[in-house]
Order: C-alpha cells, then structure tokens, then sequence
C-alpha cells in the first residue's frame, strides 16, 4: 500500500504545518509504511515566475523535510521535475479528461472567483496532478478537504484511460486523518501563511522570539490566576508537550504570579529546543547542496524507477512506442 | 533561417497532400534552406486511442516522407515523441497562455460545435503546438489559412513569456504559400481524406485504378471533341505533366476518339510512374524498420541537441534548475 505525498516548495514551514501533517508522515515512514514524497516544483511555476526564488525554495523544502525526518532510504524522496515521465502521462490523460471536470473544479473556480488571471496550467492543474498520483501507482493520498476533489478527478481520469486500453492505472483514494487538530495560529485563527500569524520552524532565535511575542493573550496583572483553555499561548505549548507536562503548566496560569511573557519565553525555550536537531541538519544541508543534490539524485532514481515501469506500459498502449 | 513542420501520422497521403505541400517542402530541402520535420504522434493521441493502431501509423507515415524524398543529412526529421523535452516546455508555457487565448481558438470552437466531445487535449491543442514551433527556435511555420490562429498563439505565448524572463524565445512568422493550388479529387472538389475523394500515393495497382476510375467525368459519346478544361482528369493529369505534355493531351481531348477511359488510363499510367520509385522506397522501409529506426535515432539525436539548447536555459531561467 503505497501513500504519496506532494510538497509545494513554497517558503518557510510553521509548526502548523508540522502538527498538521507533516508529524503524521513521519510517523507513518517510521511505521514501516511505504511512502512516495516529493516536490512539487513543477506545481509551483503557477505561482512563482522568478527562477532563483523557486531553485532556492526547492532546495529549502528538500533541506527541511530531510531535516524534519523524511529518511530517504525508508521514503522515495525527490523533486517533482527529476522524473519528466510525469509530464508525458499529464499529456496523455488530457485525452481522457472531460472539459467539464476541469471547469467544475473548486480551486479552479474559486481563483477565478478571486480575480485571478486564468491561465492555462491553473486550469489544467488537476491534471498535472492525477499524472503525479497515478504516475506511481499510489493507494492513498492524504489531503486536506479542499483537495478531496483533485483525486476524485485522478479517479475519474484514471477510469476512463483503463475503459480504452485495460487496467493500467490504479485507482487512488484520498485519506483524510480526521484527528488533524487545528493548529491556532498567533491570533488565535487557523495558523496560515496567507494570514501572517505563523510561527516558522526554521527561523534564527531573533525571529522566533519576534513571532511568539507577536501572539494575542489577555491582558491581566501579573498576580492574577490566568485562563489557559482559551490562551493561544498555552494552545501553541500543548502541542510540544506530554500530558504531565501540560498539566504543570495549566498550574502555572491558574496560581498566578506569572505573566503571559513568562509562558511566551517558556513556548520559546520550547520550540527552540523541539527543532534543534532539525535546525542544525537544516543549515548543514543548505550550506552543503553537494550532498542535497547526492541524496535527492538517488531519490529520483528510485522514482525514475516505478515511473519508467509504468510509462512503459503506457507507451505501449497508446502507441508512443519510441 | 529555419522553417519547422509537423506531420500527423493520420494514414494514407494522397496527391493533394504533395502537390498542395510535399513538393515544397522538398524543394525548399534541395535549395538548401534549414527544415525541422517532425511527425506528430502527441498531437495525434488527440483523435486515436488504438496503440497498435498510431504505432503502425508513425513508422508508415516515416516510411512515407523519406520515400518522398526527405533526406534526413540535409534536414532534421524525427519523430515528436523522441524529444519529451517538448512537453515540458508544454507545462511551462502554459503559465503564460491565458485561458482567453484557447478559448477563442477556432480550431476548438468548430470542434465544439460540430459535437465533438470536448476533452483537455483538444482544448490545449495550441499550447503543445507552440511548444514544438518554439522549442526548436523556428522562424518561419508554413501552414494553411487554418492554422495561422495557431502560430499567432505560439506568438502571444512567446511574447508574454520572454516579457517575464528575457528574449528566450524566437518568434515565429507564419508562412503562406500564395501559389499552392487548389487540387482537386476525384468528385472535383478539394481532394481531402474527410471527403473520400483521394488518389493515395502509396496504394497498390488495383486500389490506383479504383481510385482512377471513380474520378466523375461528363458523358459524351467517344468520337466527339471533349471539354478538358473543367474536366476532373485532366485536372489532376496535369500536376504530372510539363507545359508541352499538357498541351498535347488538351489535343487529344480537343480532338475526340477517345474516351474519358482512355484519358484515365493514362492518368493512371503517370501516376504509377511518378511515385513507382518512391513506391519502393515506402516498401523497403516499412520491411526494414530496423532500417527506419536507425533513420529515427539519429534525427531524434539531432533534435534533441536543439532542444536541449533551450530548454536548459528556460529551466535555468524559470528554476527549474535539475
């Protein structure tokens, strides 16, 4: 049962990210459980058009997720354009995709919604990505709600290719991990990029530190109990923390005698520490590109692999037999 | 300066497709001009989904241009799915094809109209077209009034990407050819496999005399003077013929005693001859595809030099970088 995963290499991680999905794919790779991860740089080009912007943050995803724990000889790890089979197939399922799919997709609707410029790869986009998933012959693609809909379009493309030339392709089904919590963000809302309330996992202790004292928390004198069920700063801490160790601290707001900058340099002390090892393999791997560049080649060899197996078949059956 | 053709391997040529653009092609080849030849098999993924069936179709459709006189040490000819480098410009330029621009292609419109169903690779048709034009930096595409909307969509592309990333991309200009006549078939109308009025080039001996005798000629008794100049034989005899034979077959329609059978029969005696070498050619290649292969590999070698050339910068300008 294989799980794959794309990563858009879109700038810094937050521990939102991290508690939200990214802990869960590590567990799994560390269950033993087959896991197909890569970047997906080719994605990315809808949103970047400047070429150093998105070679650095390709090399910055691939650092940070081997940094974070993605073991490159447990998971098939690599960058989404190493392996140009994909773009074969997302041609040749164009011909197996309906219009109407495409013109009923959610993101694609809700950019042109927002005003964005329509151009085609945001349009063909779904396609691209059933190429990626059914590329690999992947069982399971853990999404978000929002995405539940691309791999339905995977399923639907997919059908329709092995209605005319046989079962070649295999059917993807989306996981959804309903015990994701949401991670709060600095104001206390869902913590997102798109609304600047992130606490990054790689930055430098002065933006750490920046970022935690930007958190909203209520205002009371310093002696007073406190409230730590609603406290944004206590909901960040849980989630570095066992159950003995929230306990103490929920002890710790509701003595009073300590403000909310004692618990904001408490989080602080917290995830400095949590992403130490991280941080370090982190800078080692972008001051070191040689041996980036050595683990995600061996990455895109052992994806060349399973695609060329399956492109083969492909070829064959279409007729793009050179 | 350099002109590029695509071919779609989509069955038997007839002597309209060499009289109304073959035997320009080749001559342009014998003048010494820079020709990029490729058959189309992506694009002709669009109307067949019979692998053995394209397979076949490619290598005849190869077969066929070097019988005719291609000749892969003067021009670069090579088969489109043997330099994959094509669709990766493909996704690349589709972040620079507004969806307005596919919209209004005719091409599409018909398509929709005429009922077709209405899949993504019909509709993105123009974009993997501009791809082929501008991967190999051609300057001049000869084509018919149809397919001018298409080069002018490879233009917008071109132009809007190099606005973002620099002057990459060669512009290309459409190439009409003023003097191409109109041939015509054997009912009299242009001669075009969806009206079933060809004469193949490749057929065998009996298919050549049905074709020949299908041709719909007046019925006038066989002594009396006959009318050569709106008749359907003469018109295809003819494109065969140098100014003095035609003037003595208008004789000998001018003069009556024979009949529209004779005249056919000529006509299929020229026909026979002008193609008999190119005839043998076509057999020997389609017997020897190793033969036809090794012709393949080395213009696949000499493309995807081309190609590489730029897209190397267009990965190094956009970020894909590996």
């Amino acid at each position: 049962m294989r799980t794959l995963t794309g990563l858009q290499p879109s700038g810094k991680l937050h521990i939102g990210n991290y508690f939200a999905s990214i802990k869960q794919m590590l567990q799994a790779q560390n269950r033993g459980e087959e896991l197909f991860i890569f970047i997906a740089n080719y994605h990315a080009l809808t949103s970047v058009n400047d070429g150093n912007k998105l070679k650095n943050a390709t090399y910055e995803a691939a650092a940070a997720f081997l940094a974070l724990g993605i073991d490159p000889d447990k998971s098939t790890f690599w960058v989404q354009s190493d392996v140009k089979e994909v773009l074969e197939l997302y041609w040749i399922l164009s011909g197996y995709t309906p219009m109407g799919l495409l013109e009923r997709s959610h993101a694609y609707k809700d950019k042109v919604a927002k005003g964005f410029e329509t151009k085609h790869d945001l349009f063909s986009y779904p396609v691209l990505m059933a190429a990626d998933i059914l590329l690999y012959s992947a069982n399971f693609v853990p999404v978000g709600k929002d995405q539940i809909q691309h791999v339905e379009i995977a399923r639907d493309i997919a059908l329709k290719f092995n209605n005319a030339y046989g079962e070649i392709l295999t059917m993807p089904e989306t996981r959804i991990d309903e015990n994701v919590a949401t991670i709060s963000g600095t104001d206390g809302a869902k913590m997102s990029k798109s609304y600047s309330n992130t606490i990054d996992i790689f930055s430098d202790a002065k933006t750490l530190k920046k970022q935690i004292s930007s958190i909203k928390t209520s205002s009371e004198p310093l002696e007073a109990p406190k409230e730590w069920k609603d406290c944004n700063v206590y909901n960040i801490a849980k989630l570095f923390l066992n159950e003995e160790k929230q306990k103490n601290l929920q002890l710790r707001y509701e003595k009073g005698g300590e403000g909310h900058g004692h618990f904001k340099a408490y989080l602080n002390e917290l995830i400095w520490d949590y992403f130490k090892e991280a941080r370090d393999k982190f800078e080692y791997y972008i001051n070191n590109k040689n041996k980036l560049d050595e683990i995600l080649d061996i990455g895109a060899k052992k994806a060349r692999k399973e695609a060329l197996n399956l492109i083969e078949k492909i070829r064959k059956a279409t007729g793009i037999y050179r």
